[in-house]
């Protein structure tokens, strides 16, 4: 079968990103799709750096009128942003039959409405997923994974920007203009950072999940907008007192009287797991009321987050272009003939740090002998603590221990369960980071 | 166009769940599915019970067969459990041309690969996002969420009971025999806790997510398995001190030299948000090499939540087996002839609780006066804190409010800023409970 051919619109951050992850994941891509994805064609006013960044084998032109204009294009990804060229060359794509994947999130929350009527006439797909919380599938799970429920609110942290802005503020007690320096230096914030900071970025976001969520038209200009520039380090300081935690919040809830569209700094209860969102990361809490709450977390902005939701939008449209209905997704996700019979490991070749409480009779020499067991077995130790009392002759000492293979660790117990100073079994935990 | 007609085995939590969403959402639902979705058919030993939950104008039966083999079903909906008669019913619908739903952990888990293979020779779907999570909807973020990158690892809190179990023996440093007994008080642990505490449960929801991330065959025998009912509350304690919290994690992992698939107690430090999932809740994180790390957090089990995801898995392939393929999900989540153009509120309309801080001399009876402006207006106090310092003569009040409408607030600081024994500008910040 033919590859699918991308037409990559704008060879910035997302763009590189979107070529980046396109060729070194290619043969994992293409065994979800069940077809090869390739990327065809780039436009970007920087004819030499597109060419350095998406390689020889793919056509580089600066008019991105040429990608939407021509016939071997599939799918059609925009990703020059605003809403003025970029919804030029969207609403040609679609009257050129083309499918077209989005990370714009202004162009839908002001034109969206205009952009999926047409798009509907001409029976193309726009997909969007990379505009709302970057890698978040946040726009699949409300429109597919709750859509057997009655959705009551949306509460998202949305802006990196600003909430690594606050989460600074709070941290180090700083002012706002200060982080905003800070931040500018360190190029999670833009030289002119309102879009950011003042809501407009979280406001757009925000109007696109309410949409979905509600079943009502984007309507962007009616979103009640206010940023964090105002805000003290005082208030900050004050509210953590009481028990909360300050976020810049792009909140849609559903009521009696209409619908509540607002983005501002809002006090939440710090015991929520979404207070604890901290830095540039994103997280979306949605209430569905079969569902309850749930929540979504993750890189809401960056080159190959981004190309993440990008990229898992081509493979949708790719696969409903390719399969059947009935296996538009393959079970487990790659297509049957493509499953790897890889090896699961046994339990004793895995690698883990772990957590071992000894019981010691309190006896000088015993840290020394249980050390230098580890140590035979080539285990290096991260932390040590004693507990216990030593009036009654006994101790426990509990030891951390950095990254080793179970074997090793099962050797060295065994060996220090055989000391006379060691009394009964020596209880064994893994432990595990989980820090991406 | 005829509605699609729904036919459920097993009539138990779940299945009553299924029914309730299935009735109180319909016409949400039918205006995202694009077609109406009827329950037609339910098969429960206990036919009067099942008649109850199901109502007058469902076809209630005592043999499951009949509904695998009715011509009118499309869907069969399998929520019986175990691997035995679930097994038999699901690949007869298979045989017979059924599409199937199905919250089975463990049938999957155990013959998932022969029932795929049935599934995909018949063109039919077998749709599973309620067999891990409940109604977290990891199965879609997994297999389409993510489809762009190569997934290193996952890790996830993926059975309630024994995290409600672990979050008591922390909180209240009990031992793990009195809180299994208050569990099962609670209804939140089975007479025989084994499926849960020793962790076959989690190794079900674990393998099959390791065989979507990684591409490989379900193989529940090789999944490595140790529960919770070993560990003490001491050990959870030195855990604490030392940063961490123990939680019982399902791990996979991609290594060079083959796939970790374990499931265990696990040291995790106390600061990643994971280890803050509390109670009967269930997280994955899941780490992507694109994306990063990502969290999806919910209702792992219940009537309601699990009935969340087997009706997605509904509406998902009713959108399959409706619409064109470009028309798939609308994209708006509802069909385009579907929106509603519900008003949107003014800010002044919507219902808030309010931080303010309140610069003001300080002077006896300037908390009764900003306090008898707040009632005037109908606000009442949550919270009051008196900050600053006495000697310079001035102060800051800071009050939380309860619910109230932001005209009325707006009112009383304008009434506020009045006063002069009041200094400056109001501070106002909105607060939300996001609680669920």
């Amino acid at each position: 079968m033919k590859p699918i051919n991308i037409g990559v619109m704008g060879v910035g951050t997302v763009g590189g990103g979107t070529a980046q992850v396109l060729r070194n994941n290619a043969e994992e891509i293409s065994r979800r799709a069940g077809r090869a994805i390739r990327l065809f064609m780039a436009a970007n006013r920087d004819v030499e750096r597109a060419r350095e960044v998406c390689g020889d084998d793919v056509t580089v032109v600066d008019d991105a009128f040429a990608i939407v204009n021509h016939p071997e294009v599939d799918i059609v990804v925009e990703l020059i942003g605003g809403d003025t060229i970029a919804k030029e060359l969207v609403l040609k794509a679609i009257e050129n039959g083309k499918h077209v994947v989005t990370a714009n999130k202004k162009l839908l929350a002001v034109h969206g409405n205009e952009i999926f009527a047409r798009a509907q006439e001409k029976g193309v797909m726009v997909a969007f997923e990379a505009a709302v919380a970057g890698g978040i599938p946040i726009i699949k799970a409300l429109r597919e994974g709750l859509s057997a429920n009655h959705i009551e609110w949306i509460a998202g942290i949305i802006n990196g920007t600003s909430n690594f802005i606050l989460t600074e503020m709070r941290e180090k007690g700083s002012n706002f203009a200060d982080v905003l320096a800070e931040a500018q230096r360190l190029g999670y914030a833009e030289a002119d950072p309102t879009f950011d900071v003042e809501g407009h970025d979280a406001g757009h976001k925000l109007t696109i999940m309410a949409s979905i969520a509600f079943g009502i038209p984007m309507q962007f200009d009616k979103c009640y907008l206010e940023g964090i520039s105002q805000l003290t380090a005082k208030d900050i300081k004050y509210a953590e007192e009481l028990g909360y935690r300050v976020k810049l919040i792009g909140l849609t809830r559903r009521t009696d009287a209409g619908i509540e569209l607002r983005v501002h700094p809002t006090l939440i209860p710090e015991k929520r797991l979404i207070a604890n969102v901290n830095g540039v990361m994103n997280a979306v809490l949605a209430k569905g009321d079969a569902v309850g709450p749930t929540l979504y977390y993750g890189a809401g902005a960056g080159a190959l987050p981004t190309a993440s939701a990008v990229v898992a939008d081509i493979v949708d449209v790719t696969r409903l272009l390719t399969s059947d209905p009935e296996h538009r997704v393959p079970h487990l996700a790659f297509q049957p003939d493509q499953l790897k019979d890889l090896r699961i490991l046994p339990i004793d070749e895995i690698y883990s740090s772990y957590y071992l409480r000894i019981g010691a009779v309190d006896r000088a020499g015993v840290l020394a002998n249980i050390t230098s067991l580890l140590a035979e077995q080539g285990i290096s130790i991260e932390a040590v603590i004693q507990k216990g009392s030593v009036s009654d002759g006994s101790a426990e000492v509990v030891i951390l221990t950095h990254l080793v293979q179970e074997k090793a660790v099962n050797a060295a117990i065994a060996a220090i369960e055989a000391l006379d100073s060691v009394d009964g079994k020596v209880v064994r935990l893994r432990m595990e980071e989980l820090n991406g």
